[in-house]
């Protein structure tokens, strides 16, 4: 039997990447600091919906020179039965007692040639069987909490994975920083076999595509889910080495643009394309939907939104503008990694 | 066997009533004019997803001097086969051909002082049975299609109804304009059962709440859905008096609130108000979801979307302030139009 998955190194990895995440964007920023928001939450489970537990550390940085709202979440949540939204594609999950385990990010700098750029990083495990008294964790908020070792004699095994990866949505297109962006990707998780950077980024093609749109978010990065391939260790050394990688990869290119001088017209664009990000996030994005569904905690899911926004009725930018361009150079699938 | 349904009087009262609403709107914002964008788009059957024609006069007033953003969208949509969305609560129409035929609009002023509103009343009808091959409607953008006369011998009988309301989102509350507000409603319904007005109310009630928000989206109004039970002309009838009590209902409060003096703290707390707008039409509405789904358009879809919205993390007005106070006093289920 493979040892049991390590809850409490997840969680210590975790804390301390949001740690220095923030210290890396508040270092860039330069002027704002992180307020930390320390929260916890259960909710019976004789209110509506199953029973659910959580905490978590908000941290979020607003008004700043460089960004406009840097929010940064971890968040360690358990519940005493699955929703039908997390199980999509595993129903035989449905009902069970879970874990999650996870940091998440959205920075929605200022300056409209500075991308936005969105990462997660997380650990899910169930922690028992389906069934209509399942065992409801109660070891919420720290990470004693051992996973697969259910007393019911006919448990299922326990199941865990890890998922994450990092996305950037530009609003006026650098191919070097999109270059770099993907190199970055690639160059983590070469050590764990040549072939997962092109499956990850494909997965984050795909899932990152507005399909009301017709239209992908941004120039897609990496992304994978329901990872546990190569056992406990080395799948959460994966993990480590996407999670080590996001600051690598994204501040070099606020460095590099965020003293552009800029128009009150391409403020007005970047107001525009955010829409783009609240429609997904809001239509489409798993995570959010089986957060809001599950009874999660709104202020901390919908932290990714941006500060500013607005919708304009069929706004097409002019053929030859750099807004254009964005559309017809940048929102496609392309192979930034192998670009000379 | 009761008359057919005439599609052509409903979509004639539609077109005149769009007319009508843009016309007192324009005149109530005595600066901007409302735009015309007519549209037709038909889907082959081959691409993703079953057929779909249809197509629309979307009419919107932007950057008025009352009225921030104004759109009134008439649409006619025809499909080949009804998706799920649709029909949660009707799984036997799942397949059908379909057409839908409606007015919706959503007006965002300019003046925290005066309330958001959104009005829509629209009529859906089955076109025939469920099947691999079904006899997709040709007749798009005018009415003659008849509805129930299928060649089929086993086809279902045809399946119609009318829906419809309007609720008011105020950012201030003034309890005058709430009592105006539904008691226009219900006067509108009275010659139709007295029973009507209550029901639609705790139909709006319902229907207009955040769920992961726990809160209603605004004062509420009237909605009803599935509504045939008065037969065509009298249901037709109903679906009249609220469409043209819409106007009568609005532009008193619009025109008592317009030149409100107000303060840049004001504005910032109405687009914070509008993210609450965003995340209903996008997380939980209906009819947003199956035009998303359906492959409508999705510009004329997403015309209900604020001008601008910001989104702050874990806002909370202070206690005794008019902001507060629109959460106790104004965000709950109140009989408004008992009110001394």
């Amino acid at each position: 039997m493979p040892p049991a998955p390590d809850l409490a190194a997840v969680q210590a990895y975790l804390l301390d990447l949001q740690d220095r995440i923030c210290a890396g964007l508040a270092a860039e920023d330069g002027q704002a600091a992180f307020a930390t928001d320390e929260w916890t939450r259960e909710k019976p489970a004789a209110s509506a919906g199953p029973a659910l537990g959580g905490g978590g550390r908000t941290r979020i940085l607003t008004d700043g020179a460089v960004f406009e709202k840097a929010g940064v979440a971890f968040s360690h949540v358990t519940g005493a039965a699955l929703p039908p939204s997390a199980t999509a594609h595993r129903p035989e999950l449905a009902g069970r007692p879970w874990v999650a385990l996870g940091v998440s990010l959205v920075i929605h700098p200022r300056n409209p040639r500075v991308p936005t750029s969105h990462a997660n990083v997380r650990f899910f495990a169930t922690t028992g069987p389906a069934g209509p008294t399942p065992p409801v964790a109660s070891a919420i908020g720290h990470s004693s909490l051992v996973i697969g070792h259910s007393s019911a004699a006919a448990a299922p095994p326990p199941v865990w994975w890890f998922g994450g990866g990092f996305d950037l949505t530009p609003y006026y297109g650098y191919e070097e920083d999109c270059v770099h962006w993907h190199r970055t990707a690639r160059a983590a998780l070469a050590p764990f076999g040549e072939e997962l950077y092109p499956r990850f980024k494909q997965t984050c093609d795909d899932y990152f595509f507005l399909k009301h749109r017709g239209e992908p978010r941004g120039v897609g990065g990496v992304f994978f889910d329901d990872f546990s391939a190569l056992g406990f260790e080395r799948s959460f050394a994966l993990l480590r080495a996407v999670g080590d990688a996001y600051l690598p990869a994204y501040r070099p290119i606020v460095a590099r643009r965020k003293n552009t001088a800029t128009t009150a017209a391409e403020r007005d664009w970047q107001l525009y394309r955010r829409g783009r990000y609240v429609e997904f996030n809001l239509v489409q994005d798993r995570g959010t939907l089986f957060g809001l569904q599950s009874g999660g905690r709104t202020e901390s899911i919908l932290m990714s939104l941006p500060p500013l926004v607005r919708w304009d009725y069929a706004r097409v930018p002019a053929p030859g503008t750099e807004e254009h361009r964005l559309h017809t150079d940048f929102l496609r699938p392309r192979d930034w990694a192998s670009e000379p």
